[in-house]
């Protein structure tokens, strides 16, 4: 049994956007030494807004140098029209648009109810549909909100199906604040999938309070194949510094291929590329298996 | 469903044991902080060579000062019958004898073979029962060696089936250089109980690669309800300063907890014990959710 799991690498984007901004040279040496890890799917940067996230100002010049890398898909994230527009014009016509499932989320980020953001899905995915592109539906706070707690599990899927109706090709799931478990995470994935037939449903979570890999296994044991994870498990929470936050790309390749999964990805390259990624932002990643060293080290203990 | 889970402490034995040695005071402060955790069994200390384990060389001393905690049910390492004599004449009968399932470790580590381990057994478990006592045997690298690799289930399997026929009463698994998959826990949990019938059967695996808390999960989902864990997730390795090592108590909480299991422990009183504990050692701690600073938090970040 090696049932195939396509990672996407979400470091560039999720991973430096709440780093000190890298310069570009630097982020195009951490996107080579991760084409090199064999994964196929990128998240290379977002088209927001440049004051609210430094890191990522440098978009348009990060796209503009992507076909060095003819192998991969690229994607980006972008919150609203506007950035999908500069997305597009930039020739990345591959969006995640980002919608927050909770009112409380989406007015402290996009300055729009839930509702609101749904609506925009139709102009975003027309413009990327009309430029050759797909328009993937990120459902921020799909389980549990800063501001307005537990997200309902009906409203998550309301905006899955809603986004699926406007024109999005796929639906991905975001644990925007690293809270739920396995058991929410299939009780989810099973319910957007029976709002939503025949649409592929992803899986962004982060490792913040230990059950992110947990979740992980959960998701791909009912046959999630499309799983974000960022090199070193780069990503911190800015109210916690050394906080980890996203799952860790060498975590999740452990894991799956020593539990009878395939996921292409090489793991002493993607340990390669996380040391890339430490020298670039200039301080530890959390991630374990790249702190141990490696997959298997001898230990003098006990037990 | 709220299935109970019996966790025990391991942070001042197989959390300390590698730290540079901390006062017997500040021992005894991190025990009352554990004690109001709601936690009922404490593995406190091991009885080994001082010169190996410098940090555990008071063993005598924190023994003696047990009787503040009555409703907790301490227990101690032992790698021998040196140990166990020492301990039960320390006032502690309740023994946690170390075996290592292979030849490599076994050497290494007690300087004699698998077998010759397995057979000491009898005498140790006899010396607790007589002092009224009980004989847990853990199966140290249950899994993977750090010197001879993998452990053939059939191994570890056969070594739990002789120390229970020996008069071992419990069996506790090890992942001692952190290196498991659920998968493979469920498989070699039920290979065990199937050779030891009527026999309970607990985990003490560590987080180093990230999958600790799914295997923790894997585990309570097929009936196990002894699993160990540090609170902070102290106990790291030698060779990686910084890499997590046992699981955090704190994740296993909220993990459980989240997921309709019943630990009896409080969150808030697990991550107060985390401070002291860090405090103690002087440097951060590995716990995710510790350094997140608790169940929730807002993250503002889009996804």
């Amino acid at each position: 049994m090696t049932t195939p799991v396509d990672l996407r690498e979400v470091g560039l984007r999720d991973g430096l956007q709440l780093e000190a901004p890298v310069p570009l040279a630097t982020k195009l040496e951490i996107l080579d030494a991760v084409s090199r890890t064999g994964v196929r799917r990128v998240e290379v940067t977002s088209f927001v807004s440049p004051t609210a996230v430094p890191a990522l100002a440098d978009a348009e010049q990060v796209v503009a140098e992507l076909g060095r890398w003819p192998e991969l898909r690229f994607s980006a994230l972008v919150a609203g029209y506007g950035g999908a527009r500069r997305a597009v014009a930039a020739g990345l016509p591959h969006l995640e648009y980002v919608i927050s499932a909770s009112d409380g989320h989406s007015l402290a980020n996009a300055r729009r109810t839930s509702d609101e953001a749904v609506a925009a899905t139709a102009d975003i995915a027309r413009l990327a549909h009309d430029a050759g592109g797909e328009c993937e539906a990120i459902i921020a706070v799909a389980w549990d909100c800063p501001f307005d707690g537990r997200t309902p599990v009906a409203r998550t899927v309301e905006v899955a199906r809603r986004a699926v109706e406007l024109g999005a090709d796929r639906i991905c799931l975001g644990d925007t604040i690293g809270t739920t478990v396995p058991g929410r995470v299939v009780e989810l994935v099973e319910a957007v999938r029976a709002a939503c037939p025949g649409v592929e449903v992803g899986v962004h979570l982060h490792d913040t309070r230990g059950s992110g890999i947990a979740c992980v296994l959960a998701a791909v044991q009912i046959g999630v194949t499309q799983i974000d994870a960022a090199v070193g498990g780069l990503g911190g929470c800015p109210f916690a510094p050394g906080a980890s936050g996203n799952i860790a790309t060498e975590e999740v390749v452990y894991l799956l291929e020593e539990s009878g999964y395939s996921t292409g990805l090489d793991l002493g390259r993607v340990l390669e590329a996380a040391a890339v990624v430490e020298r670039a932002v200039g301080h530890a990643l959390p991630s374990g298996l790249y702190r141990a060293g490696g997959p298997s080290r001898p230990v003098p203990r006990p037990v």
